[in-house]
């Protein structure tokens, strides 16, 4: 089958690899559509060992495995997890100490014309939702992660920082709240996006300090952390909500004086991310920047690391 | 009067300076003891910028006030607020924007013979504390801040790292809650003030990785914040609990990887406190190395600085 790899930060796009053989428990799933995630283009710029299929956003059908997903159409939850570990037995499933992740961790990911994921992982698509739409599912899920860590309440000052992909997200997530919410970035484009949706955005230089009750940091990079922090009024909650290249040198002694909390927060429940998106109460569409077919897979993730670019879609099959 | 002058990196011991005459709402209080923190000796290097009388920890007796309080014994909560702030009107007092804090920031503070807090900072010691023992007052609230912050429940596995002072204090009121201790340190006698209460302790070398529930840094050094976070289970409670010099240097990842909630933690509730000395829950006179009159001020404070050295009180006054 076809497929991206990765190896020794370079990405291939090879022919030859056997379509996987779904061991006990997993379902073997034909791919329709893979989205790629900033955690992509850090696996290619080699922030973490991977060697394998990269991609872990996805949507499939269900060639083998249980009668009831037989033909469905699905999206999967990442980890894959033992079920007997201590952290297993503590229903932290996602934090499994033997746990491999889709395309990320010792498992083969979503650009390839099949993956296998353990049954438990697989949700059936809702008919209504759109696979392009779906797609989003799982970046969508880590965006309500925050609403099960952190508790934001209507009124509460609500600070984003970023205007990426995922930032977007997580504002329109944070928006369902009834919030008092503001999303700083970069990109006038990106933040129309918002705009659009009634959500008060602008440049960095308009965020208040020490005024947040909550700031979800999205940039991934030193100084959205510190923006982040200072528009923290004291016993605000900083939620981390990316991954930092490297050691983050920060001000550890404000954090006492102010008392703030630091969340770092990662995947989260994919039943909700459904819902939110059968009930169309996030706009996913208008996140994605183009869609290509896997043959072009090299050419999708040069788009996807051009600058400012949104979401880049592979279309594997139909 | 006689106080412990700081300037420039520099203590000394003044005998020129005026009795503080108190402004309104404030009382006058004449000191009888006051406990040498590591906060002074921060000061003294220069951490933070201060020039003015050092001294925050301390019990004195009411010489000019509201009658209630006039001749009694207090300690007093060492944040001055404004109380019409939007902090102060949150509740958030400690966090008051105009605050001044007593022998820290804009405000003279208790090594001296005289000091002056507005009345509503007092607080009596019940007639059955020692004085020397109430000098403890505002460590020990700082320390009981941390159960204000986090749920400590019975059975949850609780690490402390470093056996300095406040390590101590924060130990004991932990075991307070039944969960189940235990604390790191490098000084087997300070650790045996532990042992004797029962509570379990040993060098750092025996800390598990990724095992407890909730993780309190005690150290202030890098060293101490990295191994309370890798001894974390995912999903646990980094709880930093002392001021660092200078910038931390972390692996943010890791929290988000993991999902660690950090809790940045100072002052604390003053009536608990003096509740738990009153009931003798926990054993403050064995943290006591040495106590000098304020006339030898400077030697008090050579000792404090000698490594592994506990709490230096200074008399002051009968």
């Amino acid at each position: 089958m076809q497929a991206l790899w990765l190896e020794e930060q370079t990405l291939s796009l090879r022919s030859d690899l056997p379509t996987p053989e779904p061991h006990a428990q997993e379902a073997l799933v034909r791919v329709l559509c893979a989205g790629i995630c900033n955690t992509d283009m850090e696996l290619l710029r080699g922030y973490y060992p991977y060697r394998g299929i990269l991609g872990h956003e996805f949507v499939g059908v269900v060639e083998q495995g249980p009668t009831a997903l037989l033909g469905q159409r699905v999206v999967g939850e990442i980890n894959a997890y033992c079920g007997h570990c201590q952290f297993c037995r503590r229903g932290m499933t996602s934090h499994c100490e033997q746990r491999t992740v889709l395309g990320i961790v010792n498992r083969h990911g979503a650009f390839a014309s099949y993956l296998t994921l353990p049954h438990r992982n697989l949700h059936p698509v809702p008919d209504t939702v759109a696979t392009a739409a779906a797609t989003f599912t799982e970046p969508l899920a880590a965006a309500l992660e925050i609403l099960e860590q952190v508790t934001v309440e209507r009124g509460d000052r609500v600070l984003v920082v970023g205007d990426g992909k995922l930032g977007l997200l997580i504002a329109q997530v944070l928006a369902l709240t009834g919030c008092d919410l503001f999303v700083a970035g970069r990109h006038p484009q990106k933040l129309a996006i918002l705009d659009r949706r009634g959500i008060d955005t602008g440049p960095v230089t308009q965020v208040h300090p020490r005024t947040y009750d909550i700031a979800v940091d999205c940039t991934g990079n030193p100084q959205g952390f510190d923006l982040a922090r200072q528009a923290l009024r004291p016993r605000g909650t900083l939620v981390l909500k990316s991954t930092y290249a490297g050691k983050l040198s920060l001000d550890a002694s404000a954090l006492v004086v102010d008392e703030i909390t630091v969340v770092g927060s990662r995947c989260g429940p994919f039943q909700k991310a459904l819902q939110v998106l059968e009930q169309n109460q996030v706009d996913v569409s208008a996140l994605i920047q183009a869609t290509y077919p896997l043959h072009q897979g090299l050419e999708a993730f040069r788009k996807a690391q051009e600058r400012g670019v949104l979401k880049v879609l592979l279309e594997i099959s139909t």
